[in-house]
């Protein structure tokens, strides 16, 4: 298939760009390297030995988002062009939801226009809210929201599902991430955000790099083994195996929801005990107290995923911890 | 005030244009006449013998919204800018979405850029959902919308509530209205939608005047006094002044949310005879099986807005349709 990678030069993209090459897919990327660096497509050539066709530019541009539609015939969309800082998102709520709502407005008008039928949608389990239970599985009911990322994509999970129910031609799938960690085994790709990290592993990463000086840990006191908060970590090259098997299994009209997760939960503490004994590093740390929003258990029932698309999560936490050090020794070099 | 009325020709934005003009402010009006005319304006200096400001485009234009936002020293927006078709919402999300969140969020960014700290916001009950109970205060919990109008109402909340807590010197005022009908008592403005009418009062008008046969009641089987269902419908010339109070009133940093209904329900069928009682006319109708995503029972909690704006609803059901079909017979000469 040719398959549109919106946002396919970011952290989780560019591995779906290398899984989907790797599949003999076609790979044409919109992105505007406003989180990411234009060296991943190097990287992504060096992984695979197959060139991305590229286009930079934020799909905000309409007319130029239509050009790629005009130009390739494309069979799916793959969005995971977004916005995606917790924190951020709460200062600049209306960049965030024009950035992430009308990307998704303009990926799916053209779709429409231009007779795409089958998109895989990047969404996450912050949608479910504060589980009522665990593990969540995909008829769990939605929950609120706690700040305008996860609110940006609970409307854009809506606004794809009424697209769907308008045009019962059309694919949709929202693939509901746990929490993607971890590098490509090449230690080419990875998870190398500008500034402060909003996301634990990162953090993890530059402490351990002596980039940053302690890592915080948000409250000790949750109802947890260790009372640190216990989430489900996907090392992202499953996540983007993922893909690769949604815009194949779910590539027949309807609206397909799936979890991507392991379906077992670590603690802040567990993670951070596993990237000291596998890389023999430290990670200093210290307990601060909780954020608002934060939940203290999240982890995915992985049933539906490994029934309807035959996937498993075949990395563990070691794997994770081990590719994300090896990402940034070779970063660092 | 100087006070921008986005969609300030629709049915809703006319009244308030009035009733805005009627108690001193001035009015900037920008409508693009996709569901009103040019005319109303017209009327509205015939009732005020005001002219108010306008201009003729869609919002999504950002830039000519942006000079109308350099043009006018604005203090407050009253944003009732929106599609409104339940029915048509569900065949066209994409259009839906597009228009009434990008609006709101073009609106948005202006205020800030041009530090206009006062909005408007026409809400909707729909946002309660499925009422747990009735009659329904604001701190009842939002339920779920059943179609791309109710969600888009619901998102353009959530997006207002998370940019005034990013900017906390806004205030942002969400007006939860209930059913808004009837007409100016001039007969010069009210709801007069193209094509077969998405509302209950213009269809009744409509039956009533001889341009549809019949009207169809959806449902009699409801939990309800007569089996169908009831509604809270407020005369929108008293919704209108609310509007006016509430750039008033809650011109003060922070988030206001307030419903505008009347704290009374009455029946589709009560509806029906009152309209026939009171304009001696025969409106033929005839019961049809229930419409996906009705509700039963759906009234009011009026309090909020009687203790914190200083507003009640003066006219009852006999002058919504008194004014109703004063307004079918000034629309037929």
């Amino acid at each position: 298939m040719k398959v549109l990678v919106a946002g396919g030069t970011g952290y989780i993209g560019s591995h779906i760009c290398v899984e989907l090459l790797q599949a003999n897919h076609d790979v044409v990327v919109i992105d505007d390297f406003s989180n990411s660096k234009p060296e991943v497509l190097k990287y992504i050539k060096e992984i695979t030995g197959k060139d991305v066709k590229f286009y930079e530019f934020n799909i905000l541009d309409e007319k130029k988002t239509e050009e790629v539609f005009k130009e390739n015939d494309l069979d799916a969309v793959i969005h995971c062009a977004a916005f995606k800082a917790v924190g951020e998102s709460v200062e600049k709520p209306i960049e965030y939801y024009t950035n992430n709502l009308t990307t998704t407005l303009i990926v799916a008008k053209m779709m429409k226009k231009y007779h795409v039928n089958n998109i895989v949608f990047s969404s996450s389990a912050t949608v479910y809210g504060d589980p009522e239970v665990v593990p969540l599985t995909e008829d769990c009911k939605l929950g609120e929201t706690t700040n305008p990322y996860g609110a940006s994509k609970a409307m854009m999970e809506r606004i794809l599902t009424d697209v769907q129910h308008a045009c019962p031609e059309m694919s949709v799938t929202l693939l509901r991430y746990f929490n993607p960690i971890g590098a490509h085994e090449s230690g080419l790709l990875g998870e190398d955000p500008k500034g402060i990290p909003n996301n634990l592993m990162p953090y993890i990463m530059k402490v351990a790099a002596g980039e940053l000086p302690c890592l915080g840990v948000f409250g000790d006191d949750y109802d947890t083994p260790d009372g640190t908060g216990v989430r489900d970590y996907i090392h992202v090259v499953d996540l983007a195996k993922g893909h690769v098997l949604a815009i194949e299994k779910y590539n027949k009209p309807g609206l397909h929801i799936c979890n991507l997760g392991t379906g077992r939960g670590y603690s802040v503490l567990e993670l951070v005990h596993a990237f000291e004994r596998v890389n023999g590093v430290k990670v200093k740390y210290e307990i601060k107290p909780r954020r608002a929003g934060d939940i203290a258990t999240c982890y995915a029932d992985p049933t539906r995923a490994k029934e309807e698309l035959g996937w498993v999560a075949t990395k563990g936490i070691d794997d994770m911890c081990r590719d994300t050090w090896n990402f940034a020794k070779t970063r660092m070099k």
